[in-house]
């Protein structure tokens, strides 16, 4: 028997990062295309969508871990109740959300669509790969289709009405989807005939919706061997007919699923292309250029991922620290009590402020970005937009990883905090682990990120991104007086600031003789940027907080984990700011035998 | 179906703790009940359990994750071949191997047993689960029992013919076990008939042996309330007869299973005792002090289970990262390679060095542990026997919680390295990370660690154990001549302590005026002490391995690990440093209504 799970939305914490700190509303109200929103739009929002979380996919969490997905003669049965809440998304019109207007969408900034991210992934992690992806793929032929294509797939896509599917990996191409076997022979209609064996192909076979439009890369007869030779196509699971209906069945099959540690709801397939039908979306050979279109949104949903799943056992967490009655303060108990709640004792409030130092910037760190992904798609002054392009070219891999890492050690220290009953996943927490668990290695695993921030993000401008951000970093927080209590959380996010600054020209010194030392200083590196950015937001709700905190609780639980994070957390920069200084050497010299 | 496992026993690793650092055959001399011991009964020891580890229970280890046991009309189903594989154990009489020599027993050091616990645990730990509660139950038998008991019960568990089983924890008492309810009511004949409802009970039922041997804890009728009205009974499945054997069945049933995020080879029961006879085990009301004698048996048992699933990750992804051909080096791969294998990349060796580090000091951790044991019990000098009792009691909750907090860590980039395929569990990864996980919470969550270490081992007895191992770290230290290559290394070691040393004085002084200040620096003071018992150890070992590290690559190995962990893993201590030292205010304040 699956154990029971609930979910409740947060809508005092989001209120918080959107109106009170991030002010998001007015924010938009710079961006022509998002000026008619107003706070009331996004309580509407949250309103609504927090019902479908609570409500529709919620209780079907625990049902898609224990049943998975079953594969049966070609056919993919998805887990009890998940095909009814899909029809239930497309009535209610959640697919429009994302989707640009001339294709029957709503065209919301990416600071509100993040909300589907979040409360829909908190509740159903697996449930929600299936909207993601469709909307990943709806944003791929959008930014890469021609006219027709987008004629046909994108209004289909934002209906609900047609799903999308990636079909990247193969065994011998993961990581490095250069070494792929794909091929695609271009026929004398202009279309192609893709055969290879992918797998890990999210979402490609299920039992919503009338198609499935799966983007394949391969690569087509005669192209240069590596990344420089790999195309991107859509291939209908049916082909479309005359008149867009989903027609003759392609040869495009399921062999079997995966199983998997986590996201059991979320059928992983085995589809084998066997001279199946595709088009070409894009230019030839620049399939990795056109699906990186997707990689951002991407790494920002895994970024949230972690926030998502550290919310789900921070809940049961703190809920069951308030109630299990076990063992007595260190203060003694109170007289008659036979036994104390757990949060009487400090170890346990350690392990409840880490999740929500970790989770709570998190989500700060997330709407934040989101913003400025907004910002950066639709301010009208073009330095506004290159400014915020950087930031989020700088930042991503930092929520993605930070995040992600983060998420894996809050959801082990929620079922840490319910002990047995954890271990036995009551209330669901053994789940929250083997689901927030993928993030840190699907979207590009953190090592990798850590390598694409130091290497190409900061490197490779000679650290103007970085100080672009160190910018933003010291306006913000020359908000706070000299002689605020809050000043000392600003110093030290200034000071973490100068000391990764000033690694960089060290780095970049050593990484000139030894190009496997940005390998060797990537995992650090990001955590000491996520630590100051964490400790940079940090202060910030501190500093929103502050006034209220003396009659509002809510408030008050802000700064009292503000002194947390900067107490127990934030010194774990001293950690990596010896490793940094870390010839490669280290690593490197050593014979791969010893291994 | 089950992914394919093997288990490789690491023989050369082991020789080199034991014999060539340890030399524990020498050592044994100093204990005259060990005396005869030679170098070459521990390597056919090592054999012989190496040979029953890799053939018999390693390729049962994915089967009992899969398939778990079932449980169906009061009876419970062990996962298939794990019945075999225990009659094959009795047959080689590998449980005689602890048991004392009037039972029948080989009385073997507890320095060669951990062999036992290390390669069984290794291959399946599930599997190991039921041999080790059986000699937990053993010693508590012959710790506790009238000379009629031990008469019974201790020759059929040494054997292996009856096996043994721990029934404490209930509903309302977990991690506090004096709120148990199950009670007991003396019969005229000097039994008990006890009463209630025992949950998380390991192994307490299966289809192993001809009889289980359940000690209970429970309350006499009338006795206090809380821990100090707690006894432990015997309450055999099946009552001996006149002739000891199994007779009529006892009222003690299984009425379940738990599922469990991992060990899912292993019985955990709920088992119902419905007016079953039971024997006083030890005096009335002293049951938690007489079942304390298998608490540091199983923490010390539970640390090397860190050790073991990393040893699993680490060989798994060690040759995973030399044969995976993916992506290229940062110096630009081989000419006419396509691909280059994982190990070129530094973020991969960081991976793999952090596994090596950890796994290889805690294996060396747990036999230095396990030779201290044997001299705390055996040696004839009552100083030796102090110095050792005072060794152990300062390190094993270090030990337990430190080994598999790193073992999480450890499985976890296994898992890491593997990438998708490690979510896919492939070659058993994500089963080792879901088996370790329970290291973390039983046999006392590693907070309590903490706990324990800081308030009773540290601060109850004003820091004499570890000023005591500090000038055991001094005297091993003072061997590293000052112009040795390795002098920085034991520096390093010295200052740490200095520093942790420093540190008490100042938490005893705040811990008098806040009882909370010990909950709140203990999980950072076991983390800093372990961090310097690991520095000593790879400075140790390092010593031993320099000598021949020109011309051995093992030995090399062990040289280039060290330098490893004092660059990357040993100064996590800086993050701890600053931790230990905040006021358990920062925890405490907040109200409750905050979380």
């Amino acid at each position: 028997m699956p154990h029971t799970q609930t979910y409740a939305t947060p809508t005092r914490e989001l209120q918080f990062i959107l109106h009170e700190w991030l002010d998001a509303a007015t924010g938009l109200q710079e961006l022509p295309s998002h000026a008619g929103i107003r706070r009331n739009d996004i309580d509407e929002l949250i309103s609504a969508l927090g019902h479908f979380a609570e409500d529709e996919v919620a209780p079907l969490n625990a049902i898609g871990d224990t049943e998975g997905c079953s594969f049966h003669d070609g056919q993919v049965t998805t887990p009890a109740g998940f095909r009814e809440a899909y029809a239930s998304w497309c009535a209610q019109g959640f697919p429009r959300l994302t989707a640009a207007r001339e294709d029957g969408g709503r065209a919301l900034p990416n600071v509100m669509t993040n909300l589907v991210i979040e409360l829909v992934g908190s509740a159903n992690h697996s449930w929600l790969m299936y909207a993601s992806i469709s909307r990943g793929a709806y944003e791929c032929i959008r930014a890469n289709g021609n006219a027709q294509q987008r004629a046909l797939y994108l209004p289909r896509l934002a209906s609900g009405a047609w799903t999308g599917s990636m079909c990247m990996s193969e065994t011998l191409a993961g990581t490095d989807v250069g070494l792929l076997q794909t091929s695609a022979a271009p026929q004398a209609d202009g279309s192609y005939r893709l055969t290879g064996l992918k797998r890990m192909a999210t979402v490609s076979e299920h039992d919503f919706g009338e198609n499935i439009v799966h983007l394949v890369l391969a690569r087509i007869d005669g192209a240069p061997p590596g990344s420089r030779g790999i195309s991107l196509f859509i291939v209908p699971k049916f082909l479309p007919d005359a008149n867009g209906d989903a027609g003759e069945r392609n040869s495009a099959h399921c062999e079997g699923l995966e199983d998997k540690m986590g996201i059991r709801g979320t059928p992983t397939c085995w589809l084998r292309f066997d001279g199946a039908t595709g088009f070409l979306l894009g230019e030839a050979n620049k399939g990795l250029q056109a699906m990186f279109v997707m990689m951002n949104i991407a790494r920002l949903a895994t970024g949230m991922q972690g926030v998502n799943q550290s919310e789900r056992g921070y809940q049961v967490a703190a809920d069951h620290a308030r109630h299990r009655l076990q063992g007595r303060s260190a203060r003694g108990s109170a007289p008659g009590h036979e036994a104390d709640p757990l949060i009487v004792h400090a170890d346990v409030r350690r392990m409840l402020f880490t999740q929500k130092a970790w989770l709570e910037a998190g989500r700060a760190f997330g709407y934040w970005l989101a913003l400025q992904v907004d910002r950066a798609q639709a301010h009208p002054d073009a330095d506004a937009r290159h400014d915020a392009d950087e930031l989020v070219a700088l930042l991503t891999p930092v929520f993605k990883a930070f995040s992600s890492d983060n998420g894996y050690a809050c959801t082990t220290l929620a079922q840490q905090i319910m002990g047995g009953a954890g271990y036995l996943g009551e209330r669901g927490v053994d789940q929250f682990i083997r689901d927030v668990r993928v993030a840190q290695i699907y979207e590009g695993a953190n090592g990798i990120q850590g390598q694409d921030l130091l290497g190409r993000k900061v490197l490779a401008d000679g650290g103007d991104r970085l100080a672009r951000f160190q910018r933003h970093v010291a306006a913000s927080m020359a908000h706070i007086e000299p002689d605020s209590s809050l000043r000392p959380f600003a110093d030290s996010v200034l000071q973490l600031g100068e000391r990764i600054g000033a690694q960089v020209p060290r780095i970049a010194a050593r990484a000139t003789a030894n190009p496997d030392q940005v390998g060797a200083s990537g995992q650090s590196f990001l955590r000491l940027l996520g630590l100051q950015v964490y400790g940079w937001l940090w202060t910030e709700m501190a500093r929103v907080a502050q006034p209220q905190a003396d009659f509002s609780s809510f408030h008050a639980a802000k700064l009292a984990t503000a002194r947390f994070y900067f107490a127990y957390l934030f010194p774990e920069a001293e950690h990596h700011l010896r490793v940094i200084d870390i010839d490669a050497d280290v690593l490197m010299t050593a014979d791969e035998t010893l291994f």
